[in-house]
């Protein structure tokens, strides 16, 4: 017998050689049935690996995404299967599990293929499939192997064998195919219900361009048909809603080869964006008791030694810049925090001064490889909403908590209603990765924890995670695609007081150490416009579109009354373009739509006699004839509505 | 004879060997008595040189620069005298004419001279001025005047006079003094009626730290005692109204050696009076037809290699940025044109697109030596109230006028009633320092000045100060002092849309080339808040302070009624702050006074029971009681007459 240990704790007894199917079934017959995959003792197992010694067993099903994981890894044995019987002489490279499916790496010879022949291998998929074939894993000796695919003509397959380090090599069989293979599949083909082939590209053999081209085929499987439906609609809906292709079309920025990579050019319509997004939370922030201080992009680089920030990235990020006499040696600054610090010692303080709260909409760059760079979520420069608070050891919670409330109102503002939060703490096991005492981040990560239980947040702790100056609170939104985003940070820092000595004077007029929190609930107003894009599709919240009103004149006889309703619209803080142009009505209205511009009101003859405006709602049409006055104040009743006042 | 022209190009006749005095006694009397100094083709001369040739003159009075240059460059000659008869054995080295007064390097020996012996020095000067001593060049071979002060034992004017090129070598006596010296005096001592030293300080001799230190005694003199009376006057008021006095006592900004000199940190009130500004221009920028956008901070050198700025600025400013890898070099902009033209290139225009006007507070660095840097007046990193207009070559005339009118706007709004311009054009005796064809810059020109007669400005044209790209218009501002400042500029560029190959459709279907114009109306936010500083002394217009109103509870039982007022006070949109702390009334008006607070309120028991307050205007005193509301009235009432809107 052999004891098993599941997840929850509980230990049950199996007769010697028992499979995790085996244990689920003795948990319920569903469970069985959904199980994929299983880990045993740290290794991830086959759901029909004989278990021989005790142990802690965890089952997974396509919930989890070690499930998916074996799932996908099962498809491309299938896939491989197919191509290899419809395409024969077809070599098979390497095929494994990607985030989103799988793909397969194969030498056509001469064949081409394309998307035309994708349907013809998901029938031959799923057919296999439907043989409810079994995956059954099995020891070659090397020489064995080798022969194997030395038969088969296969010399990638003999590379991949002959670099593997001698002892026991692994096949796996299911039908009439095998495939060299390390493990951790589903238990037989036939939970396979949906296949789709997406792509293929080409790639060169062990990514050396040195080498043989092959064709990358990628794919991806479900357990049910409509879990296929489901995913190609949220891939269709992703595609329109991708933030390049919107900022693009929206005119919201732009990159220039000339420029540089990962430096977005902000155009007029998104810098008005940016614009009105910095001035809702400095709105916030005051009331909040912040105060806005404007520093310089770069600073000494003695500056970024006493931070620790030379250190950290200083090796790996843009190089220093140095002057052509006096010999002084810059940075680009990589963070705000060292040039907060300076102004905080720039004055003396007392602890009647103090929390000081220092914001800034502070531009800091950062080196990227160009093949990481992506649209605006990731940037070789950035600005950050960023803010720091300095206040002594006693204010430490509540100034937490008021910054997550802070963040809560500017997520509920810009309609993010689903998130939760990570608290990242320290690798209890890798602790001279971070700088600061064990005491010192002790407290620190205390104080976020109840912060973030009073404050009744969903939250993980996850290990390891946080920066190495503290402990952090990070929140993850999810978007209208059930995406999740990483926005707002908050994190506390004993460290750099002692880096900069900061000083307040005590009640008890002795000199203490302040505390100081950093924090930025946009985390960067690149990915904040980024994330807020993907999210809405670019129909932002009224109050915080570029343009809220379009005015479309039926002709040029009307423009004179066009520009008599855009003033009064003006007057009331109401944002309004117009189209004079001597286009179509229907084509106005066309590309309105395009620009998602909120309201169009059109004026011709009877509008102007009778000092109204007829309007139409994106997306929705014709809301009806109504006097200009009306309009202005059913807009700004919609502002009112959706933007609330921050409350302390 | 001698044929003596005139600058108003009128030809007298003069015996062979007349003065200057004599040709001005020929004009007037006035003027002889007035005549300082004298440039005789080219060449300063003294009033009383003989003209042996035809020739042009110019007569230098007390209201000229060179005429200052030889009153002063003669009251060092009289200060030498001075300091030689009540220091006996001091050593006279060089004393030169400076902007305000002159110097004397002294080696005094053993002796020590002070604040303290100014009055007997000044004393003495004034009885040598008292002589009438006329001024008297000579010649002197070499030999005898090595001989000279060999005798006398000063081996620093040997050693001047030794690195003299061979020939003749000139001497200027007065009264019984005598001084090796190249020309440039008065006629004589007696109009010089005002004398005062100002500071004494060290210095090397010929500056090399390894040479003998030497006493150098500043002085000043003038033709009237009022005159002195004046200066000294001004130079107190300055002294309290310099920029880095003002912006330490109010908080505006500070500087860290950390971060780097001549990169200002703006404290939070500082950050609020810039921001203020900021959004003031903005609100005037919008009427008139300006798009924000926003760039980054650095760009790829070939960008700068593009625009031509690495040519002129690469080698002197701050060294290219390398990158960990992939081998790319980036700068810090030194402006933001190249970046705005990226931003045109961006998009495909038509004739009807244009003018296209993108504005941005757009920080740039440029590298300045460290003795040069000066407060927020010359810094390493400045933030430009930048703006580029891309216009048809039609429209250029018209909107440089239109930069004009907001140049204007924004002077009148800040209290620079009197200003002048100067249209800076190309040096026509060299070329090859500017980028662009002749015709391109004639054009330039032309439109330029144009413009400025259409305004009907007080312009001045100098020639060979133009920006290497294009031909420009500059503000000087005239301070409460009398004190001149450059200010905002308007520069025309036809070379830019070259070099980044900017294009548009016109009207007949055919690209054509854009036109440039570079402004900022402040210059730099730097800058602006330094001039605006010394004028106003810190008492800025009531819009633009950052707190209009200090609200001072008489104690601390009003606390809960001056927050009502302050709220009350909030919602009208007028900034204010609260002073409760437990001091006497008295102290805090003090502390208020001395912040420059524009309006201090009063509340204690009366006030509360009445609604009212008790109001204190700066530097006048109790202005009586009245409800909160007339308060808040009167407040907004006195922004609306000194802040007008922009008009297009």
């Amino acid at each position: 017998m052999v004891k098993i240990t599941l997840p929850d704790g509980s230990i049950k007894e199996f007769e010697k050689g028992a499979t995790p199917i085996e244990v689920a079934k003795s948990i319920s017959e569903g469970l069985a049935r959904n199980v994929l995959s299983a880990k045993f003792n740290d290794t991830i197992v086959e759901s029909t690996t004989p278990l021989h010694t005790d142990g802690n067993l965890t089952l997974y099903t396509w919930n989890d995404k070690e499930g998916k994981k074996a799932f996908w890894h099962s498809s491309s044995h299938v896939m491989a299967q197919a191509i290899q019987d419809l395409y024969p002489g077809a070599k098979l490279t390497i095929g494994p599990a990607i985030e989103n499916g799988f793909y397969y790496d194969v030498d056509f010879g001469e064949q081409k293929i394309s998307e035309n022949d994708f349907k013809k291998i998901e029938d031959k998929m799923l057919e296999i499939s439907r043989g409810k074939h079994d995956f059954n894993m099995r020891a070659v000796p090397k020489e064995e192997a080798l022969g194997y695919y030395q038969r088969e003509g296969n010399e990638f397959k003999v590379e991949l064998i002959e670099n593997l380090e001698d002892g026991t090599i692994t096949f796996c069989d299911h039908d009439t195919f095998t495939d060299l293979c390390r493990g951790g599949h589903i238990p037989n083909t036939g939970v396979i219900k949906a296949v789709k082939l997406m792509s293929v590209a080409g790639a060169y053999w062990r990514g050396d361009e040195k080498n043989p081209q092959l064709t990358r085929v990628y794919g991806i499987s479900f357990p049910k048909q409509k879990d296929l439906k489901e995913y190609l609609e949220l891939l269709e809906e992703a595609k329109k809603r991708d933030h390049r292709k919107l900022g693009k079309e929206l005119q919201l920025f732009t990159f220039s080869q000339k420029v540089g990579q990962g430096l977005p050019l902000w155009l007029p319509k998104g810098a008005a964006l940016r614009e009105r997004l910095e001035n809702f939370l400095k709105a916030a922030q005051k009331k909040a008791g912040y105060e806005m201080v404007v520093t310089p992009h770069i600073g000494h680089k003695e500056l970024y030694v006493t931070s620790g920030h030379y250190a950290k990235y200083g090796e790996d990020s843009f190089q220093p810049i140095k002057t052509p006499n006096e010999g002084e040696e810059f940075l680009l600054k990589p963070m705000n925090c060292p040039h907060h610090c300076e102004i905080y010692n720039a004055s003396p303080w007392s602890y009647k001064d103090l929390p000081k709260r220092f914001a800034e909409f502070g531009t800091v760059y950062r080196y990227e490889q160009s093949g990481e760079l992506h649209g605006l979520t990731r940037v070789r420069g950035f600005t950050q909403d960023d803010a720091h608070i300095f206040c002594t050891p006693d204010q430490l919670g509540d100034e937490f908590k008021k910054v997550i409330d802070l963040t809560l109102y500017v997520f509920d503002s810009l309609g993010f209603k689903d998130f939760t939060a990570q608290v990242s703490l320290r690798d209890p096991e890798n602790k001279s990765k971070y700088i600061g005492s064990d005491d010192v981040w002790e407290k620190a990560e205390n104080a976020i924890i109840t912060a973030a239980n009073e404050k009744n947040l969903n939250y993980v702790i996850e290990k390891g995670e946080a920066a190495f100056y503290g402990p952090k609170l990070d929140f993850m939104v999810k978007d209208a695609l059930g995406r999740s985003w990483q926005l707002g940070t908050i994190q506390v820092d004993y460290n750099l007081p002692e880096r900069f000595d900061l000083t307040y004077k005590g009640s008890d007029n002795e000199t203490h150490r302040p505390v100081m929190i950093h924090r930025a609930p946009f985390g960067s107003m690149e990915r904040f416009v980024a994330v807020l894009l993907e999210n809405t599709g670019g129909n932002f919240p009224l109050w915080l579109m570029p343009e809220q009103v379009i005015i479309l004149s039926l002709s040029e006889k009307y423009e004179k009354y066009a520009q008599k309703v855009l003033t009064l619209l003006e007057n009331n803080e109401i944002r309004a373009v117009t189209d004079h142009r001597s286009e179509t009505i229907g084509k106005k209205i066309r590309e309105a739509e395009v620009n998602k511009l909120p309201y169009m009101i059109i004026v011709g003859e009877q509008e102007e006699k009778d000092g109204t405006v007829s309007v139409r709602k994106h997306g929705e049409g014709d809301v009806g004839t109504m006097p200009v006055e009306e309009f202005a104040a059913l807009i700004n009743n919609e502002i009112k509505a959706t933007l609330k006042t921050f409350e302390v």
